[in-house]
């Protein structure tokens, strides 16, 4: 599916994501905007604080998909490592914005917070980064050749992903269906192989459930062909009728 | 940390996570039962339904880690190629177990659903594999060498698990304990970054977050050793009673 759409990979840099202190959100929110935009979602890896992993994660991945995203590790304590790593991944200097110092500044005055060094070392980018916007808490994520950089928290994440938009080349958007019926998969997974073999280019997956006592599956249909989807859909539709009752 | 306790990976299978359609919750529920039983969670990875890539992964991961986890794509249809890409992985021959037919005959029998070929397909294993019981649907995960494969399912999933952990050498159990306070983490970074190198064998990590106007900073702390836990969080406490109001 989607041969010539650009492909990508997000590293989930953070220990409270393996030690099961925070439900990564991140992953899920991503993944529905690349879609939108086109861009291919191909794999995740959730790594932890540690300088190593992180500079060879990123080295991997960066020669393997045209865009890397990470999120995670880059705010002010000892843990947030993330900048450094990647820095040194790239085999850079890391450098002081005194644009992103002046910006620190203008937002820490007035509060009763000062701009103490910790807080400096978010002004801290490998040289030749540019800046990804953030409108919550000033401090920018940033954007070094294919990678891009972004803070955790997923509020700030999402305000930093509209900065990320728009350097992707955006390609044809991954559109998707989904139809659910009263009928377990196991009735319908010959027809649907066969359905699957004549749309090799709508990716279509099968997914059990149970409401109350009663078994169910729904087919998710995903291709950036708007004429083969419905096409598929239509099949889709009339063999799930034809073996149970259609929910939606 | 807890450099005597085993370490693992786990692989989350499954386009539907890959594509937002999904929001994995299945990660979150292993990282935490793995700190009870003293497992390190190292790695995760989320990789899409692509036999070559599962094999891959699978091969990797198996050298490095003392224990693989996989979820998802063990189901009846044409998308559930979890278990061949195993058997490949390992050079196995696939094998079809008499016991888990009968297993399925007896639970299919008494209900409008026929044990036909695709339900079958969940009969095959690799050959030498051990069973993972599912008192949910019958149909079992499987145990090969060190390698642990899972249902996607979030129920099914957790009770295989419970099969799981009965292979697992326990290590020591990962203790942790957090407190959060009113005070941005920039302004006792550096106090904790000290005491980070005090405690180098209490995993800490900074968390802020904002309630209301109110900016807070959580410090989790993660040790197999529980008297060093709680010297560090006794130091921790009072470090942030100095900066600002204790939350809990």
């Amino acid at each position: 599916m989607a041969q010539k759409n650009p492909t990508s990979s997000l590293i989930i840099i953070g220990n409270e994501i393996l030690s099961g202190r925070t439900q990564d959100t991140n992953l899920n929110f991503i993944a529905k905007e690349l879609g939108e935009i086109g861009v291919v979602f191909s794999e995740v890896r959730v790594i932890p604080d540690v300088e190593k992993t992180i500079i060879d994660t990123v080295n991997e991945l960066r020669k393997k998909y045209d865009y890397v995203f990470t999120t995670g590790g880059i705010g002010p304590t000892h843990d947030d490592i993330t900048t450094l790593s990647i820095t040194k991944a790239f085999g850079l200097k890391l450098v002081r914005s005194a644009e992103v110092v002046e910006k620190l500044r203008n937002y820490y005055e007035g509060s009763n917070r000062e701009l103490n060094e910790a807080r400096l070392k978010m002004a801290d980018f490998p040289e030749g980064a540019e800046f990804l916007d953030n409108p919550i808490s000033t401090a920018p994520g940033f954007k070094i050749d294919n990678v891009f950089v972004m803070a955790g928290i997923p509020n700030v994440m999402q305000a930093m992903f509209g900065s990320v938009k728009t350097y992707l080349k955006h390609g044809r958007k991954i559109l998707s269906k989904e139809i659910a019926a009263y009928v377990g998969e196991s009735a319908i997974a010959a027809q649907l192989t066969s359905l699957q073999e004549k749309y090799p280019d709508v990716e279509m997956g099968s997914y059990p459930f149970v409401r109350g006592i009663k078994f169910g599956t729904s087919i998710a249909m995903r291709s950036t062909d708007d004429a083969r989807l419905q096409s598929a859909h239509l099949e889709v539709y009339k063999m799930l009728q034809a073996s149970g009752e259609i929910i939606n």
